[in-house]
């Protein structure tokens, strides 16, 4: 076993979901795409729906499907893509609820499964999936005839309270939606978080789910420990991995560890200056760039080298680990590669 | 079909392996790790080993065990992760060769699994992975009553012809190796442009196999066709994208294509002011931020949008799209995600 073993709580993240579900008075909704932002959408989907979740996003129709095999009939999936040609066939099949997102869509989607479920989704400022304004004033009256199930749209800086975006969004939305008597959904898991104007109907949270902030309080849900291959001293002066980039300045002793940009763990956190893993609560910094398949620490100051080394666990969270690859913690979650060991706890 | 569309040349790999062992008087392997760089290992061992390879490069056992099951019994497969605690079986079952990386390994291995085929793995300066010139020492005679298959080593510098680490890395080798009648090998497809000196008996070429540098030859084996969801006109100072990264300079018209960070096309491609796609020959530039399942792009100057976008292709190799990333083909290659429809051509 000398791959990394990465565990996934599925308890953690039904109780985030209901943890986020309490703090509303709307429906809670799940985000599931990305193969459940990397921890498998079929067991996430699962345990979820055991939680008493009703209504799931997806990002493509293909990924619609594969919940549906997951959590079977009932739950609404829902497909932010909306209705791309050649989608027919799989949003009849395991009924899913695309989200249109132009006329060119909502035209695609009734000539092909008339009467089948959709929803809208509607541009109001970030300018990257949904109807804008005019269209949607021009097709309304069209779209609103064949029932539409949820009206909802995105925020684009729904993590910053403070962004006057927010407001400017909020309005653009209840201009859109007022009214309507249809359901309605506008925030994440960072919209949550704004205050009850935002909530509407239904609120559907991905990365808090999964334990990254704007969500400070949600439980960790994943857990990385990678084998330790071997250990060596080194003199001061020598150099360490590709492009000797790390030069000891004093005797050290390093460990080589099976795990790299291969499993997502991203390659820049070797460079970056902030890249650490730990042996139980001891922090130990990597040396030399991250390579495909291995890191290399610095385990100098321990006393005794342990079998693993911990990436992301309960001292280094995904944020955390976010931060040392110059990124956002659901960049690092998505980046976990199918090599690793993968273990579900309930 | 709202999922990016991946195309894998299996004879591009082919191609490019014989090229590479035209270039040398050595044996020449493959280094499939890593799901054969993201490519898939079973489809690309088994073009492989049709090529004439015999020699195929793992990192871990379980890497092993599937390009056993692909290409069948005969070929070498090499683990460079060595003799792990637990890997017994998967190297006995799918006859694994491991490269042997501490007294420890030897130890485990010889205990584990006596007669069973093994390599050794020399640490000749970069101190990541294999024995130091005095374990080494302590070790030789041992090791070499027991007929090791391979002695190996690895260079850090050896994609920069003019770093004197390889020369080095070179000295030490064959202080560490000459005379011992083991077959030996030093270069990855760096390593092959350094000159005769560095062959040895084997080379072991990995990135060159799947058209990165510094094989500057190399034939392109990946291309990526993002399907466009949708394409809104904007006015002069919207923006677009999370956190309104992008505010348009002027009237534009800005296509949304499905694919983003969860799809391996890194984030920082739409922050690092290189990111752009392909229509035809005509390059457009990504304008906001990456998103997790969507990147937007300046489709303004278009006569008219294509159903799909080129990210990879005949007009950006892996090696430009790694520029826009701030790393290198290789994390290109390992991180495209399982999202992906893919497709194979011989």
């Amino acid at each position: 076993m000398s791959t990394g073993r990465l565990h996934i709580d599925l308890g953690a993240i039904a109780d985030n979901w209901r943890a986020l579900d309490a703090m509303t008075q709307a429906e809670t909704g799940a985000v599931v795409k990305a193969d459940g932002y990397g921890m498998g959408a079929a067991p996430v989907s699962l345990a979820l729906a055991q939680a008493g979740c009703r209504r799931f996003f997806v990002a493509v129709a293909e990924e619609g499907a594969a919940v549906r095999q997951a959590i079977g009939p009932g739950p609404m999936i829902c497909v932010f893509g909306g209705h791309m040609a050649g989608d027919a066939a799989l949003i009849r099949d395991h009924q899913l609820t695309p989200m249109i997102n132009s006329v060119d869509q909502m035209l695609r989607h009734v000539e092909a499964l008339p009467g089948h479920p959709f929803g809208i989704q509607l541009d109001t400022g970030m300018n990257r999936l949904g109807m804008e304004p005019a269209e949607w004033a021009a097709l309304r009256d069209i779209a609103l005839a064949q029932n539409p199930v949820l009206i909802m749209s995105h925020l684009a800086c729904g993590e910053d309270p403070a962004h006057s975006m927010n407001m400017q969004q909020l309005h653009a939305f209840t201009q859109m939606t007022d009214g309507l008597n249809v359901p309605r959904s506008l925030s994440a898991t960072g919209g949550i978080f704004l205050g009850t104007n935002y909530h509407f109907d239904l609120v559907r949270p991905g990365i808090g789910l999964y334990g990254g902030l704007p969500f400070i309080d949600a439980k960790p849900v994943v857990g990385i420990d990678l084998p330790v291959i071997q250990v060596r001293e080194l003199d001061a002066g020598e150099t360490v991995g590709y492009a000797n980039y790390f030069t000891a300045p004093h005797p050290m002793r390093v460990a080589t560890v099976s795990g790299g940009y291969a499993d997502g763990l991203i390659r820049i956190i070797g460079t970056g200056g902030l890249g650490q893993v730990h042996a139980g609560d001891i922090a130990c910094p990597t040396v030399g760039k991250v390579s495909m398949d291995l890191i290399t620490v610095d385990v100098t100051h321990l006393a005794e080298i342990p079998d693993t080394l911990s990436i992301l666990g309960r001292n280094q969270s995904i944020d955390t680990l976010a931060g040392a690859a110059q990124t956002i913690s659901h960049e690092i979650l998505t980046s976990l590669g199918a090599r690793y060991t993968r273990s579900y706890h309930e």
